[in-house]
């Protein structure tokens, strides 16, 4: 199992392309992604009761369509809270790229991505639709084009792919992602697409995806604030040639950590991108009595403000730590807690059975200081560990969304 | 029912001081309340599962002892992931008072709040007790210098007093609270005491006590981080000579509704001084199918980093506001939400049906921009309503958080 640079064209059959159509500004705001043949389509959706159109779409034709060839994604306008004539705007981007693609509309995905409220400008969308269709190729250029249309206030395109073997035949996940504000698990917290050329059953490939995000992108958090619009689409194209994949056997299993190498690393790209984040916070959480026990712990800290202005302001002030695990309404005894940060610069244990232990406040405030932080806790109480990614909290995570919308 | 000026001393029968023990730099760090005569005690407390040592001591006594008779409190250190050692600190603070007062140490509540994982100085705070027994006195004043006395990063002291008739009798209620950062419900949110010259029964106050936080201090949120040490304590020692309520009558009615009142004003004090606040967000959701439905969205409207940020920056960007509402787990139709802004600037409405109203920029922003904001948001799924409150989200915030222990 091997990660490269690459991303939705990484992949066999893959075409994608991304241009500014003219949405936003000036950079770019449309992508689309396009499998030579048609594909096999996944995906997992917000549970935020508000959902945009796109996402309604999508959950719709995941259910339904017997296969899925494009996704067209736009960034700027989020396309939600807009009723009825966000519907129709939503169906006539399918229907656009349907028509340039000479497929069925029922087979193409969309997802918007942006302000909240105001309808798409969907004339144009359609043409800019028309225009990027005929840019798409299956080049990593191309794959890294659309990886930047979808941005908004990211800082950096994401993108990450891996490379494996099944049944003697090199198969590849590539995967692009946007996310920075607004992100909070439950779920996918953001837009996503993943392309592979595996050959996998639907059912498998939901059931992996599924399973996969409870511990990849539903671990991450910037703001607390859950999307209306998170989505992220899997496409199978089957183009690898391996035997398809119908049963939960070794094949499945590769698949599945294959899937998790690239998510995990497009969960931790967000993570770190997090809207005036300045570094990225890992927390492990082990000696669990259930996986689900150290989830809800670690997300608790990573989700917790007093824990990430300590973090942005270099200060180890650990008791935040454990008050952000006291209020994940897990049982566990603060009495047993240990607490270590860590990071290229070194590593302290801040607290050993919930008592303060004996640290310089100077070596763990260089670790602090470092730009990627790890931070463990082990709570003693069995054997299930869990880990979740955030961010420090800045005044630039202020400042950006204190004027959002200009 | 009247509120006037008041604190702890309000009601008859009770004395109180508050001095600069030496925990602190150079504030007021050391609160002493007592009742002339044994009163009984009620109490509220944290569900984090991280318990403070005064919290821990509070609910053994609330749950056990006959009687209570006085509250010492102290800021600067909470006390909390201490140990054993901090239990016995906590012990000779509760001994100290019965000395200096003449009472069973288990007639003697304790609360602490300020940095969690460091032990209290005992040594200076057991002194500071017999200096401050021997300042208490039943003058407003008095009252005022304990509610300074309890105040960490709060900018402002809390108090508020009601008086109301039971038999022909003047009853007083009066309280002071303290709690800036931290706090999120869940309960108390913060170190609230609250004295009562009523005479009724320790079951009924408790009772009241209870179903009134679930309106008042647990529908308040700074920054989610619900604290170790939350407390809300109430004494009532009789002094005002009405028939001891037993039953939910309507004397007992008029209790709650003048607790209320005093509860209800102390939560809004606190959600207004809220770390780096610059304003004050009432958040009421009407129309609901429950209360519960009701209270579950507006605290996740006024819990909202981005809704909290956007107030700061007078942008008037509803849609977060509607993705606030979609996960709070609540159904409801998005396209029924009507949504509103008012202040003493003027009201607009943003959303209709859940699409965006026909509204000024300007007149919104002008709203927003006032001390106290109002939103109003209707669900049309019922007839049930809850409000809640909160603050802005404000660079200062970050800087009072990023480096809180200097």
């Amino acid at each position: 199992m091997k990660m490269f640079e690459g991303g939705v064209t990484a992949a066999k059959g893959y075409k994608a392309g991304g241009i500014y159509a003219g949405i936003k500004k000036k950079r770019k705001d449309l992508a689309m992604v396009y499998s030579v043949v048609p594909a096999k389509g996944a995906g997992v959706f917000t549970k935020n009761m508000v959902k945009a159109a796109p996402v309604l779409w999508d959950m719709k034709l995941i259910k339904e369509s017997s296969f899925i060839q494009a996704v067209v994604i736009n960034s700027g306008v989020a396309n939600a809270c807009t009723g009825k004539v966000g519907d129709e705007n939503n169906l006539l981007m399918a229907q656009a790229a349907a028509k340039a693609l000479n497929i069925s509309a029922d087979a193409v995905l969309t997802a918007s991505t942006g302000v909240i409220g105001k309808h798409l400008p969907i004339d144009i969308i359609t043409e800019g639709i028309m225009k990027v269709s005929e840019t798409i190729t299956d080049t990593p250029e191309a794959g890294r084009l659309a990886a930047e249309a979808i941005m908004t206030t990211d800082t950096y395109c994401k993108q990450c792919a891996v490379s494996f073997e099944l049944d003697g035949r090199e198969v590849v996940i590539g995967g692009m992602a946007k996310g920075s504000g607004m992100i909070h698990p439950d779920m996918a917290t953001m837009i996503a697409v993943i392309t592979t050329d595996a050959n996998i059953s639907k059912e498998l490939m939901q059931e992996a995806l599924s399973n996969d995000v409870k511990k990849t992108f539903n671990m991450i958090s910037v703001d607390r604030d859950t999307s209306t619009n998170d989505t992220l689409l899997l496409l199978a194209n089957a183009q690898a040639g391996n035997r398809e994949i119908v049963h939960k056997d070794e094949s499945y299993e590769k698949f599945c950590n294959a899937l998790n190498m690239v998510t995990t690393k497009l969960a931790k790209l967000l993570a770190a991108d997090g809207e005036g984040a300045t570094k990225l916070l890992e927390v492990k959480v082990k000696g669990a009595a259930t996986w689900e026990d150290a989830a809800a712990i670690s997300k608790s800290i990573i989700s917790s403000n007093l824990v990430k202005t300590m973090v942005f302001g270099n200060d180890a002030n650990w008791g935040r730590i454990l008050c952000a695990m006291g209020y994940a309404q897990v049982e566990f005894d603060p009495y047993k807690v240990d607490l270590h940060i860590e990071s290229d610069a070194g590593s302290v244990k801040l607290a050993e059975n919930g008592l303060a232990a004996d640290y310089s406040e100077d070596k763990a405030s260089e670790i602090l200081s470092s730009v990627v932080i790890k931070v463990t806790a082990d709570i003693h109480s069995g054997e299930a560990e869990a880990t979740a990614w955030g961010c420090d909290f800045s005044y630039d995570y202020v400042k950006i969304n204190a004027d959002y919308r200009s």
